[in-house]
């Protein structure tokens, strides 16, 4: 292990170990922390790597606590990597009592206006730097990766995926932000991290960036039926009407009577688990 | 439900709820919460219960949270309750400082040394109060029972069915304080709770209990090699020798490099649920 990272706890779970390690980020100009497991196959082969991004309030803890991964993971022989939500610390600006807005809540933008723009950089951070370092410290196999995410996370795991679509090979979401530009919750953000010129918050919305040509081969979406952000701030519709008109495969399933939580994600884990890892096996074979 | 709960909440989780509840326990003479979770097998037939005591500063969250049981436990029809470890609230004799005592340190025994005895009665919570209100308030098949836990919990569930030996199908525990009386984690909190009389602490600690006559039909222990307590809190060599002195049938797993946290039992989970599952499906076979 190089001087770049610290491990902050590691854990054997599942036959595999769960990690919680810490570095100095360029991207976002402070210690960052991120979670990974590496399944018990690692210790042979260099393994795929899923991507896991959290939701609005989360760091990389939540769903390494309560996500219930590791299983299916350690069975599939998947890395699973679980970064924070946004950049951390006492001088990085934030709004304390605004869960929807700076901690915990950085949108995988890159921010553009100020005081913002000097650490808000959860784009760069997710698609450059982190994916560096890991491919530095573990033993990953990067020609194979998946993205999936939660809430503002699923959101990322969209936009992500629709901007790289050579580097992932499979993308899902549980309960995603699919317009951000027009959801409540997301659009004040947009706002103060890219400014008021909406042409410039396109590129970080799934449905916008559809529209203006991004493609990616399929997507997985579970979404609660109870859950109380439905019709305010998720609208999965929007991204199957973006997807249908694009010619985008996409398997939408409603579930009756699930809610927003982790009680409704762990439910559905080992299906999103299986979906990544039937696809990067699939690269694989191609390769 | 009666008026003599209270649901804090309730979300649907692998085609069954998890919910947590509220009410006020008689046995600890204060407001109590605890977690059930109601497989999907419950809509159709009442099920067996399964209890859940958990260690040292849990509440009944932290099982329910990092626990992992609820794949298993609705794949196998299985009702979990989870009981919080202390009773709780300001007017509660507590020592904040000490984790080894106090609040989310009742250890499952029946205080008699005031200022203790008025709220710190665990032993009958666990084995009277609250399964009464299960059988009341949940689809419970209270014919089949099983008990386990981890650490102080695993203690809990040892003691507990080898004075219920009736009543409980099956026992297991994770890494459990199998001899609490000589354990320097557990012996302060016996002396205050049960007096200097080390006679009255026998019928709270698993190894006296058989000594002492107690029988149970066998237990299924697992205790990672790697867990920090394993020599000084923890020594299941002690229950181990006692079975064998005793004829007990014990399955005691050493397992190579795990510690003593949540990781280690979430990786266990759906075992010990198996190994209940089957002795609470013999049970109602032979009935």
């Amino acid at each position: 292990m190089s001087e770049q990272m610290k491990v902050i706890s590691a854990a054997k779970s599942h036959g595999g170990v769960q990690g919680v390690y810490s570095h100095a980020s360029e991207a976002c100009a402070c210690d960052m922390n991120f979670a990974v497991f590496v399944p018990p196959q690692a210790r042979e082969t260099p393994c795929p790597v899923v991507w896991y991004l959290s939701g609005l309030t989360c760091t990389h803890a939540n769903v390494m606590d309560k996500g219930e991964y590791r299983r299916m993971a350690a069975e599939l022989g998947l890395i699973v990597v679980c970064p924070d939500t946004s950049p951390r610390g006492t001088d990085i600006p934030d709004e304390k009592d605004n869960w929807q807005f700076g901690g915990g809540a950085g949108f995988y933008v890159d921010a553009t206006q100020a005081p913002y723009a000097k650490n808000y950089r959860m784009y760069s951070y997710i698609t450059e730097e982190l994916p560096a370092l890991i491919a530095q410290e573990f033993p990953a196999d990067m020609r194979r990766q998946a993205i999936f995410g939660h809430s503002m996370g699923g959101h990322g795991a969209l936009t992500i995926a629709l901007k790289n679509p050579e580097r992932f090979k499979s993308c899902s979401a549980f309960a995603p932000i699919v317009q951000p530009a027009t959801a409540g919750w997301s659009r004040p953000a947009l706002e103060k991290y890219l400014g008021k010129d909406k042409a410039s918050w396109r590129s970080y919305d799934a449905t916008s960036l559809i529209e203006d040509g991004h493609r990616f081969p399929e997507f997985l979406i579970d979404q609660g039926t109870s859950d109380g952000f439905l019709n305010d701030g998720l609208r999965p519709w929007l991204l199957g009407a973006a997807c249908a008109k694009a010619g985008i495969p996409l398997t939408l399933r409603m579930q009756d009577g699930y809610d927003h939580s982790y009680f409704f994600i762990s439910t559905f884990m080992d299906d999103h688990l299986r979906w990544h890892a039937k696809r990067l096996s699939d690269a694989k074979a191609g390769a």
